[in-house]
């Protein structure tokens, strides 16, 4: 997360979109304080935490001032602030929609976490309160806006590995703590499903650009561990698409980290691995003539989406991946849980076209569009 | 396939167990009779065939003469011959019961291609008979013999990984020709299932040394493409095992050339890729401290099958994957096949013990037992 | 470089060892000073440039003010601020030296980039100079201070390798800008060599720990090339060390970005791939038993380069990697720019014993010791 | 090295090149006898060597008789044989002269194992021998006919990667019999730099295309360790090639089997890694848009190099690979040796144009041409 050389001088931050982040975690002050740095859209100007402490700190570290670091209760206040255009919301996943509803009803546009929420009917009103107050959502799908993930795409989409046949991906990581929010019912929503297989469910569809027809899923959530008292271990998932593409998905929170993509077409296919870090990305394409690893630029993945959706609130546009891209996932994953308690198929509602819930493509480094 | 430069002699040549090749396609042609060179304790000693030309040129490349070579329905004349101790069977999978049976009967023992039979009433069938003839069977299952899946099974049992939690595998190839015997329902008994697919099960139990106890699959078969006029051109399926851990398997006929196997346990992984080619097959086991590829022999994997086979003639022990290893896989895939034509999950006859329908251990290169 | 979320607050940073970064370019802008901001005990407290608009922008980004930032000719004011404990050069090669003596002077300790000089002599002269001021000096080797070159170390003098017999290492880019300062032979006192294949040279005589006896080496300088007018394009240099163990190197700036290593013992090898970037560093250790790609942790690099410096002067130290370490790189710099003049091979003076050039060995993480 | 299953019958057999394979040890065995099965064009009709035993053994695997055996005091009886076209020289280095000769007298084509001989001197008489008998000469330089060779050379020399700058490569091993011709300075001509040096050498000259204009080199022979009695250990040597390209190559009897060829260019990088082993050959061809590593075919390597000369005999052309190739990397060593006696660079007689010492071309799978 270099600071660039030809450092912006704070005349030119002035017109940068301002973003609250709102909730200071691991993943806001690792990943998206430093992305907004090497954003050149957009700034950070306010932070909403609870922690008013860690929250001083942070802003201390970024320029910003104690002035600039509200409490959830004053969460309102930024309504008055001209120079907060939009929130991050990286709250547990069951607050998303109240700081969303909060946020729309200040005008304030919203970029949220994934899940965008806990189920589709929540993350559903979610969508509806910002069209309501005519603000933008775009959820915070990291993985839609590398150049990896687009070249991977490209390969697929453009032919290069023939018709697509199969896909299958894992996301498994090791979790260790059962205070962590992510392994409260309430707070998450569910277990890895919506925490880290959500990238294999995501992706997939991305890279395909259609929409699956059914599912059938199995969980497994071991009795006696204390770890696992409220949510899911594991997940086995199988997503059916048109003619005939199936993609068989795993995804644990009790497994070795392994983050994989694999696309098989009939004169093919594409592997990525690992599939969905922050850094690292590897994507080979193998045809008949070999097999091949793009050379490709690295941008910070959080910074990209900071971009993005500031370029969107500028021009007015709908977001890549706006909420109703995440209500699909969610939809998804609501027929991935019945399947899993109830041991049949679920059908899912056909939805024809290519990239139904996708709005303004993305400008990505070192794609040609 | 070197000749080794200690060439055995004749004499030691004829105490080898003596194999009739039934079959001469091309695997018998690539494969297996090279193979038989490099096999310390097996030798071809006939051929049967009805292409009487292509089995005098293999004949007279293999140190045999004109009258080694036998067409079908002279099969039973090998009855007398004492230099032929089993026969090993190359033919399409509908033929595997009935040449079995006429072998038992002369009292031959029985080395046969995989998939055993056709499905598991007639694989079972071919169990029955060669006990009731007191002849050993055994199921050519190339990939429970190679240095490479024993580091992978010895990784995955010794610990190396943590507890198991989920599988993912895949065999896939692309086909072109729709008058190739395994293209036809009836010779084959199925597509890429009893094929390619079969190494991922028949693997994912070997691993395990468990068995599933439930299965998931859909398949997809092209409406309109004479390739796959009868038999399905993809099958993805899943296992259920003990312990909720689950197998997701993919396999096709129609896709880009993919062999892999991936072991994810809660503290490291084993990844085969590739894992069922005749070469350089490759092991990584990854834990806390780093990934490792042991460096294993690569003995010809075919000769190890001649070579374990002609011990347990020899010393009258039962194969480590005997005709019952076969039987289970087709009681598997018989469960898939009707998975995927109901749509739903199909349980299986719960099997207790660990590699309960396998026989004495072979001895591997590079591999302490 | 994520800022971490336990912050240091501010009256911790005020313990911190202060460091006034003169000169700023890319490295500074891109890698040293986001590099401060993860370091556990340095903080930067100033900056000297002559492009003040830059400086008040950094100084702006750093919690800095405008007081913070010095032109070179007020490079001495510095002597007066007692949170400035040391300084860290980063300028054209030909101005190290002035710069180190004017910081001595002041009682200012030294962390001055590689190649601490432009030649033996000048190198030298610094050391002294430091030594009679009683402040430290320490070459920015950052090499020397990952867990990845600790852990190719480690294995070649663990023994894990056996006996090393021979080195290779390759360190090329290509360099387009005629007019950056590193094209100049008066700035930069050569060309790849001293910027780039130093890599090569320092890492080698890490690995092994002993001195190298002689050099030949050769290099090549297009004619008609504006861009190596003043330095050479590439230069091959082998280096003889006890024991007949040899290392063969390359450096280029004309050609494709490569950065290796590797150790051949007896009975393994240790290869780097990357060996010298900022990030990704890849290190295989292959012995009999197979090849092993040990995890292990990426800390900055130049944050533990401040680190270490910072420790040092803090405990009164002799960093692992002091002015005398650079001064050994420039004697054979020199010996090779001679070599290669005369066609002819130079003979080294003999240094017996174990890291003769370094003192306290670093705390690297991932390592033991 | 499978049979293929269209096994040509014994009147094609009668048509192709008969070639007496001369020395029957480890490679005769292990990799020659196999290869010329695979050969579309070659065939073995008889074979020499003092052990009878082993001669009568090979020749019963073989479609041959005991009277197609034959020892070395009897080599001219392969004069009345007409079926005998050429001989396969696998003797000691030392002793491909006298035999070369023999062969030569009789009218024999000569295919002769690298190195072609001892000395320079001693190749050219080699030379001079089969010009005078008007027979072909040709040096089995097998990486010559390789896809993946042709591969890197097509890359280097199309531009791919674009002007060459460096080249390195390693060919070492470990030897542990004192007793092996191989360690005999008298039967080797040298220790490593013949026998496996020899591949880096002539690889990077066949790369390239080019001639080395100089050479320095030092090399390595323990004092006390009686396994490097008379022949070195290891050698380091570098080649400089015409504007400024060097290549750095090192070559070892004691150090870990490695096998490496890297060509770095202006835009790109070519990397073979292994470069020299009979199987599992993997080029990566690095360019600006990334790495790529080509699906090539794997034909027997020695297969190629019977099928190549069989056709040279047959259509009267010069071999890719003749004498005089062997010639002028016996140059080289004898300028290696000298420079590593004396110390000083040894520069060679200047060779203008592009494959100054090769013949036609070899059709070669999987290349254009």
């Amino acid at each position: 997360m270099p600071l660039k050389p030809d450092l912006p001088l704070p005349e030119a931050e002035s017109r940068r979109i301002g973003f609250a982040i709102v909730g200071i975690g691991k993943l806001s002050a690792e990943e998206l304080i430093p992305a907004a740095r090497t954003s050149e859209h957009a700034a950070i100007t306010a932070l909403v935490t609870d922690d008013e402490e860690k929250g001083r700190a942070f802003a201390r570290a970024f320029d910003l001032t104690d002035a600039d670091v509200y409490t959830y209760d004053r969460f309102e206040e930024l309504g008055a602030r001209e120079d907060v255009d939009a929130v991050y919301i990286v709250l547990p996943n069951s607050l998303h929609r109240e700081f969303t509803e909060r946020a729309a009803r200040m005008g304030k546009h919203v970029l949220c976490e994934k899940p965008l929420s806990v189920n589709a009917a929540e993350a559903q009103a979610m969508v509806d309160a910002c069209q309501a107050a005519n603000v933008l959502l775009m959820t915070a799908y990291r993985c839609q806006y590398t150049p990896h993930h687009w070249a991977a795409r490209g390969a697929v989409q453009g032919g290069k590995i023939g018709p697509v046949k199969l896909l299958d991906s894992i996301h498994a990581q090791a979790e260790d703590d059962p205070e962590a929010w992510r392994m409260k019912l309430d707070l998450a929503g569910g277990g890895p499903l919506p925490d880290v297989g959500i990238y294999s469910l995501n992706t997939v569809r991305f890279v395909l650009g259609t929409e699956p027809e059914w599912v059938f899923a199995t969980l497994h959530q071991p009795k006696d561990d204390p770890l696992f008292r409220e949510v899911e271990e594991s997940v086995s998932f199988m997503l059916g698409f048109p003619d005939g593409v199936v993609a068989n998905c795993l995804t644990s929170y009790g497994a070795h980290k392994t983050t994989t993509l694999r696309v098989l077409g009939e004169e093919g296919a594409v592997l990525m691995d690992p599939a969905f870090t922050y850094q690292g990305l590897k994507v080979t394409i193998t045809d008949q003539g070999g097999e091949f690893q793009p050379k490709l630029p690295n941008p910070d993945q959080f910074g990209a989406e900071f971009d993005h959706f500031a370029l969107c609130i500028r021009g007015g546009k709908l977001p890549w991946t706006p909420g109703e891209e995440g209500v699909q996932d969610h939809r998804i994953m609501d027929a991935i849980y019945e399947s899993a308690r109830t041991g049949q198929v679920v059908r899912l509602q056909p939805v024809p076209g290519r990239d139904a819930f996708r709005g303004e493509k993305p400008e990505v480094q070192g794609q040609e569009g």
